[in-house]
């Protein structure tokens, strides 16, 4: 990997004279800002980075950010106004006119407000910023297999934290704090715990409900370390699970391995999803493995890399993803089991590590 | 308060046919889907919702979704592709032509999604949503209240973890912690802890800087309950500070009461702004306060009320604000004293407590 990432970026950029990356407020902020400039501290709202074609990198970052933007790459241009702010990316883009922006990660008020800044003609750029960020560095893969590290170490620990009658809150509670005490910068999302019949609800948020014997209990939860994400699911089970459960699990454990067996570099991303589907759907439980195989992990849990079957993108070494199928049956419960895997030149390389293994506590 | 959260919307919409909320990928998620729907479960990504002008509710959502929709309100749409979203938006907005959406918390793609749907007038209904949203109900009350006791009782802990030689990390892990254990649902931001000079940066993010003898501790925090946030700053020093740093810990403090006195229903939302702006310009530290006095607080920790010398709004009881002046000097350190506000009819009730004398462990 050679060149600056703003470098990178310009590269991949074709015609665009121009990448523009625009944070609104707090949760709105594209981590992009932060890829580009390289920076880990401040908050960066209303903070503008400008990529041009050349490879160089603009940051428009209010007084307020001053010091913290001064540790990172790129010219800094300190605002005090909206005017200012205005003014100065105006002379900045003023060779500018085919100007990408990240569709899905900036904000509609945001695009209409640099529209006035000048007469630009705006398009997507989000394909070609994934494609660069899609493509992690050694620095960027000890980040997140360090978060992943935590995460594991965690979920070994999960039947210790499991007896009748604990609720998904204190669980996810006690996970959260374990996660921190082992060096986690946060969560990387909000931690899942679901038990019974609310583990087949794939986005479960945790609540008052207390663990019996025989239900299943499916965490997927995930911390930071610095600014990069990790994401692990483990199901395990209160006492002798119901058969349609155990066979539930061997079920999803086989899905996943013959999903990851397809993942390597220059393999299509489909793959995986339609590997790990064929075994469900061969099974009792077709039709119930209801989402993708996988997606990006990096700085963001949810990364523009789909494992899905109607994906057409390609895997390329350096892609971080997860792994992760699942069987939900309605009233009964779910199993889900996840590793964040990276992606190398003959295969892929789990980050995560837990006992896979069906287990009753 | 009368009528449900989306009558009151479709109240306050004017000439719009229609407000729409538009969810994109975590974090890109609009905290008015959850206020409008009044669901807590489920993470609701891609989903959207539409307040029509008679004030009904309709809320689409992926079949992923379906369970943790039916515990809200709203007409519940389930969605298996982008094509039947579409159809389905469609139908519901036949009869609108002139559409809200949230500027601030739209994607930029997820509005242009939106155009392709069908020919509608877009305009920014973040105004209209912020209205409604600002005066917080009794429910939502109930939830800051618990967030801000929460907090309060870590910064009333806060000596206790001050040693010399514990770095800004550590120290705000720890809180993060506290925060779980005392039954926050997750952080409202990154904790701040700011050590020394660090302190001078307001938004620095915290490292490894090691707390010396005479330096300032600031920590600026908050934690969720429910889907609520607190937000809290507490300076404190580490052995006796330098006179300058005592003094400025006296004129901030003296800023926020006066700021404070100038909150009440019906009141400029300048005025707390200014009337602390002019006890600190009065002072040696004059031009030191570098932000603004405060902003609203609810399911997001930044909400669109600005006490700033420029704001046109006017409080109204039920709003609930941050009221945190700052003074910062370079190198040397920054104080800010911060407390969460509920606006009342005759004046404003801090939600936050601890103690706000000068400190020094």
């Amino acid at each position: 990997m050679s060149g600056s990432r703003a470098e990178r970026l310009a590269g991949a950029m074709g015609d665009l004279d121009a990448v523009v990356v625009l944070n609104a407020t707090e949760p709105f902020l594209d981590s992009a800002y932060w890829y580009l400039t390289g920076c880990s501290s401040g908050t960066f709202e209303g903070a503008r980075a400008i990529v041009l074609s050349d490879g160089s990198l603009h940051v428009f970052v209010s007084i307020l950010e001053e010091e913290a933007a001064s540790f990172g790459s790129g010219y800094v241009h300190v605002y005090h106004t909206d005017a200012e702010r205005r003014e100065m990316m105006g002379e900045v883009l003023k060779h500018s006119r085919k100007v990408g922006v990240n569709y899905p990660s900036a904000a509609y008020g945001s695009v209409e407000w640099l529209k006035k800044v000048g007469d630009y003609e705006i398009s997507d750029a989000s394909s070609v910023i994934a494609s660069v960020t899609a493509v992690k560095d050694a620095a960027e893969i000890e980040e997140i297999s360090k978060a992943c590290k935590i995460t594991s170490k965690v979920a070994m620990q999960i039947p210790e934290l499991l007896s009748e009658g604990v609720t998904e809150i204190e669980v996810a509670s006690e996970m959260d704090i374990r996660m921190l005490r082992l060096g986690g910068s946060g969560n990387a999302f909000e931690t899942i715990a679901a038990f019974g019949a609310g583990s087949s609800e794939p986005h479960h948020r945790p609540g008052s409900y207390a663990l019996r014997k025989g239900d299943a209990a499916l965490f997927d939860f995930g911390c930071k370390h610095g600014l990069y994400c990790s994401d692990l699911t483990r199901t395990v089970f209160l006492g002798e699970p119901p058969e349609i459960m155990r066979r539930a699990y061997e079920v999803v454990l086989e899905a996943q391995k013959a999903g990851m067996a397809c993942i390597e570099a220059g393999a299509p991303a489909k793959d995986a999803d339609l590997a790990a589907r064929a075994v469900i759907d061969a099974s009792e439980f077709r039709g119930r493995f209801i989402h993708s195989f996988g997606h990006g992990v990096g700085m963001n849990v949810h990364e523009p890399i789909s494992l899905s079957p109607k994906s057409e993108q390609v895997l390329q070494a350096g892609n971080v993803v997860s792994a992760e199928p699942g069987v939900y049956i309605p009233g009964v419960g779910g199993i889900r089991i996840e590793d964040t895997v990276l992606v190398t030149e003959d295969g892929c390389r789990p980050l995560t590590e837990y006992d896979h293994s069906l287990t009753v506590v």
